[in-house]
């Protein structure tokens, strides 16, 4: 498969004999991070999100979080921290926990930071970061959690399973002699693509032809760019962190004894949730509900028609609202 | 590939010589229908829609439309009609001109009948009703439009690709011998049918779990029997539909002379359209800019959580609401 990326400034902690929830153990995994303003006194890290890469996530280090040391890591599965693609006998799934566990070593005893000022993620890195308010609440201050969810909805399992059966069902992903020769399967890959790409924005952003503000003149333009962005994607990458994503429940932290309910009660860093308004997968009625059972949350709707892709930075005035919306919320903690 | 299922009732009707939008011309065409309470004086149309055949469309024959002689008609492409599936050197694509031209020959010579009291149309259903209303002013007396659109929107289109890809590309649907030998594809037809599933509902309609109502214990069970439920349509006759949809514009009337606004404000039929507020796709909001252009025109939202599937019967609860706002209008007439 096509090497992955811009690999700037990104350096690799090793864990050794690490356990993964499903019972697998691995002799040796890596987490891929990078440090943004290595010398300033407060924390922040920023897990990436589904499909992420640490240098294309947006880590507000040009607004809010520029006086902050920013770590981006990376989730496993990215191909950038261990992966299916990078990693031999690597577990057939993975869980947010397991994430979280090795982010925390790196973090503590690697990085040698007792505790983080904010932890700041987006979409699959708002699930992260909501694991890691569960698993580590002596650890984590403050949490934004963006165009993301404490459990997956039902919807958002089924949309996933559309670009999924696209993939898996395709024609040279199931084409034994160009797997044997690691090619991708662009074809499967593009039509994951393609399947997902209705999901990314809102119907009002389709109207108003936003894809133009990013210079492409008709709609089979942006789209044929989206599907070609998988062309450097590992399909078990993409498979292994989807399975996480549609699997995700912060209701696994209290051992099935507790209600999600009663979990999110549990919680005591600081939450602000920060679902946009037209997101069609991880909607602001669901962040809602949520943040009627958090002891300490807050939920600002980012007011905005780019759907789930204003809250990864994908246009500059939400980027703008977010910042303001951020800094008003860490500057009260 | 497999036959498709109940053929209760149908008639066909043959046109010679039938000449398609895009140029082609087909020595011979067959329109399949079929007639409900062929004595009531009153008449009424009802264009079947994507993926709909005769016997499987809710009809409002046992409702509002229960004194009416009611036609069922299937759209060319649908496998009943002439579709690439049953008419050698059938056309690479259609326009709803086509499908309105010929049940217009259907109902004005071969049924005999002069004018309709009402056309009836759900989702590509409604976007043929409203190319009837504009092609055939003077037959058509009535038009109910349900959750569709007079001109199919980015957001719907690009939806489309989704199911598309996953199907053009997948395994078996490029196997050339499994074509040969006309074997459905059907690993391609149920990722097909994944990647279309999540569009149907809303998002509440997954939380509420009301899959449960139709006797599904899980979402993965109903997913299962969704995806199934593709395995007797030919992908041709699933493609050449879905063409004739994302390319829908009632704008097309006026011979590229006339706006969108200025064909709408010209249609002269009493126009009900009655969009679903949950539904993904043919949005309540593109309705109610539609219904500001029409002379005659109302709107009725179906207050339900079944979003695009309300409109298509799927919910005793939306039947018995549409049936008493279709009453109303008509009763108007």
């Amino acid at each position: 498969m096509a090497a992955s990326s811009d690999t700037t400034g990104i350096q690799y902690f090793e864990l050794k004999n690490f356990t993964f929830q499903n019972g697998a153990t691995l002799p040796s995994i890596r987490i891929a991070f990078r440090e943004f303003n290595p010398t300033a006194q407060k924390t922040a890290l920023v897990p990436t999100c589904f499909r992420g890469r640490i240098n294309q996530t947006f880590n507000f280090t040009t607004g809010v979080l520029q006086n902050y040391r920013v770590i981006v890591v990376a989730l496993l599965g990215n191909g950038e921290s261990a992966s299916p693609s990078n990693t031999p006998d690597f577990p057939d799934t993975l869980d947010y926990r397991d994430c979280v566990r090795a982010q925390h070593t790196l973090v503590t005893e690697h990085l040698r930071i007792p505790s983080l000022d904010v932890v700041v993620g987006f979409s699959m890195g708002g699930q992260c970061s909501y694991h890691w308010t569960a698993m580590y609440p002596d650890v984590v201050r403050n949490a934004v959690i963006i165009c993301s969810s404490a459990r997956t909805s039902l919807h958002n399992y089924q949309f996933l399973e559309g670009p999924k059966a696209a993939l898996i069902n395709s024609v040279d992903y199931n084409d034994k002699e160009l797997r044997a020769q690691n090619i991708a399967p662009v074809r499967g890959l593009r039509a994951f693509g393609r399947a997902y790409s209705a999901w990314l924005a809102s119907a009002e952003w389709f109207e108003e032809r936003l894809f133009e503000k990013w210079g492409f003149k008709t709609l089979d333009h942006w789209a044929d760019a989206g599907a070609k962005s998988y062309d450097d994607w590992h399909p078990e990458d993409l498979l292994i962190m989807l399975g996480m994503w549609q699997r995700s429940d912060l209701s696994v932290i209290g051992d099935g004894k507790m209600s999600l309910e009663d979990v999110l009660g549990g919680l005591t860093p600081r939450i602000l949730l920060m679902p946009c308004l037209t997101d069609q997968y991880f909607t602001w009625k669901a962040s809602k509900k949520e943040v009627e059972y958090l002891k300490s949350g807050q939920i600002a709707i980012i007011p905005s028609v780019w759907g789930h892709m204003g809250g990864g930075g994908a246009n500059q005035e939400d980027i703008e609202w977010m910042d303001r919306e951020i800094a008003g919320f860490l500057s009260k903690s």
